[in-house]
């Protein structure tokens, strides 16, 4: 029986697993680090206090469970080594006859790594909390400060990069202290609150088209969002940044600007881009290893329109399913079939009744927009409970303008003592 | 207008601040180093991965954003100074006329500090997350381990503490063991999961009726919980624990044998008990400072039955409703009353189904205990919003047998490199 070891749960990887789970010719072992399988492009809920994370996150395990030939391994993935076709892990080696990988991306700070500290991406759970974390607090010392100028840093809010994540996120921030913060507070003013996102290209969102990127800059200003356009960052410090030499001083920055792919990919010993994604063959597989594959933001596809595919879900989602289904020619020996996305369209929402829908020459924003994207977005999330239980909270949070998740949360178990001075000495 | 400040935000302090909330001449400062009131007696289920985090937490600046002369400081109290009547905070001084102090309980180990690395107690929302990424961490070792004895460690799930938080905590983990994970697993066999509640006394849930407390150790054991009555733990490290000198290897040790009243007890300098619980006057203030309020999980109440009364909710409750009132009488210069606890009666649940009650001559368990604890917790826990979604996600869970918040969270953030060294050297 044909072994295939699939690195990665996320939108591909699940989604070749499900789809080799039918085909009883083969072994299949899905590695992941996390237990969970996330849905990704709700996550800006979490960091907004909208969504617990237990609401946009399935145990891997339990989705794949209703398949007997497929087995799950929480386990970190090192190297892989297509000469032994071998992956090794940090529970041991496997081996396969087909590999997926199908490692996903993380932020990326050009070269600025020391950012990170002071602006954190959004790609991880941890992260979300981390951001919620932030924001929460932001708002807890504006209202404890003595000196307007502390408070107008505390209530100002910094998101670098304008394309969907960055929008949502500039969004849910104008919403939370327009709307969910502001009955809270006896002290501080949340007019004063300035959330502003920084775009270095001449427009956001600008995989979409003009008028509708122009719809959603007028959706977000009307929440208290400034769309600074055509601005650079040239640095991120504990005070806040510097946006084409001038300061703006910031307690809380978010970076949603870059992404660089998962670092699993060096190890392929083949060609990848400057973003650090694999370069695939019209199969999704690498150069001189026909059995080994790669999928979704890991990947680099510019077969199809000369550019590489964008890193969304749909396009994860329809790799995986694909290369699970050239396997299962391979092993009926019938040819190979070339990859092909079938684009349905993009979305991005700004916020509660506001959002943008392009789909083939069909264009529209506003509430049958979000409507769209609200309905789209509980189809695909992942499983029965989840579903009901995030409509249960959007319909919550539509009708009182509260938002569930407000929560503090350290960022460590403060359990140990040493583990706590630590921290203290670098946040 | 006489100022009166409040610390913490738990059951006591938020009921005392609702109180005084509607006495419009007092002006009321609520300090609490967390920004969210936590529904304590349901944090076991968020241990069990039955509920998120802000299911059962409602941040304390909406719960009293109601009282315009109610005040929320987020920050940490470190002393009292009783002559000068000030609170010494993170953020400054506070001065007041009243002071109603109700901080809290945490996890004690009788002088064993180092259990606190291995066996985490349950006081608060990071020590149930990591409670609950032990719990789901064993489940994935043992599914990956080759030795049958280490298989055998990691279901291996030791609760130290026959109080109703150990009886809970057991019978969830038997519940998840038996009914939840039973299917996601193709390699381990559930039924070599062993949960050992290991109790001192000679009865678990001594403060019941024995014949009630029977029912409760059969219906644990229908769970595959063991109950070791009698039995005392001398040791805990990383393999587990030694009970009475036979050792029992176990990757998951759990601590609800014992709490300590929080520390700002010490600079109260007034009596305290074994357990650090301030002696208080039939009033509730301390002796020799009528002014000085302690309340709920901090205070010694000995003066209704002899014995000091119990560390639960309904008791914090009616002290912070009943200190407000006395300052209230004081203000109209009426006599203060003297606190008289009206005990409703006490239940433990043991899982799905099962639960005891007790509620004056009335005693029963089964199913209408447990609906009976269920209706009563919906119906206490804060906010409309959380009431509804632990009720979906009870009836979800009741009727498909899966528990939606499986999530593996990494312990801390792991954004900074230097910190998750620092982290893997200690766990």
């Amino acid at each position: 029986m044909k072994q295939i070891v699939i690195v990665g749960g996320g939108f591909a990887g699940i989604n070749a697993a499900k789809e080799l789970g039918k085909n009883k010719d083969v072994s299949v072992t899905l590695i992941d680090r996390r237990n969970y399988h996330l849905f990704q492009p709700l996550l800006y809920q979490v960091a907004a206090a909208a969504l617990s994370p237990a609401e946009i996150a399935a145990p891997i395990r339990s989705m794949l469970a209703p398949f007997s030939n497929v087995r799950v391994m929480h386990a970190e993935v090192t190297a892989v080594n297509t000469s032994d076709k071998t992956v090794t892990t940090s529970i041991g080696d496997f081996s396969y006859d087909y590999l997926i990988m199908a490692c996903g991306a993380q932020h990326a700070y050009f070269g600025n790594d020391t950012w990170e500290n002071y602006a954190p991406g959004l790609k991880t759970i941890e992260q979300a909390t981390e951001i919620r974390r932030r924001i929460l607090t932001a708002f807890e010392k504006a209202e404890l400060a003595a000196d307007r100028q502390d408070v107008k840093k505390h209530l100002t809010f910094i998101v670098v990069g304008g394309g969907p994540t960055g929008v949502e996120l500039a969004g849910a921030i104008g919403e939370m202290s327009r709307y969910t913060l502001a009955k809270d507070f006896h002290t501080i003013d949340p007019k004063l609150t300035r959330i502003i996102l920084i775009e270095a290209g001449s427009s956001i969102l600008n995989s979409f088209d003009e008028a509708l990127a122009s719809r959603a800059t007028r959706d977000l200003e009307k929440l208290g969002v400034q769309v600074w356009t055509s601005s650079h960052v040239s640095k991120i410090d504990d005070d806040g940044v510097e946006v084409d030499n001038e300061r703006i001083q910031a307690s809380t920055v978010l970076w949603a600007a870059g992404v660089y792919a998962a670092e699993l990919g060096n190890t392929l010993d083949t060609e990848q881009d400057r973003r650090g994604r694999v370069i695939v063959e019209p199969d999704l597989s690498i150069k001189n290893h026909p059995n080994v594959f790669v999928a979704g933001d890991q990947a680099n596809f510019s077969h199809q329109t000369g550019d590489p595919l964008p890193g969304v879900a749909p396009v994860a989602l329809q790799q995986g399913r694909f290369i699970a289904q050239n396997i299962g020619r391979d092993l009926k020996n019938l040819p190979r079939k070339t990859f092909s996305y079938l684009d349905k369209g993009q979305m991005a929402t700004i916020g509660r009744g506001r959002a943008i829908v392009e789909t083939g020459k069909l264009k529209f924003g506003g509430f049958i927009a979000w409507l769209t994207w609200l309905v789209i977005h509980i189809y695909y999330l992942t499983g029965f409970r989840n579903r009901m239980a995030v409509m249960f909270n959007w319909a919550w949070s539509y009708l009182t303008f509260r938002r569930g998740a407000r929560l503090i949360i350290d960022k460590s178990w403060r359990m140990y003592p040493e583990e706590s001075q630590q921290e203290q000495n670098v946040s």
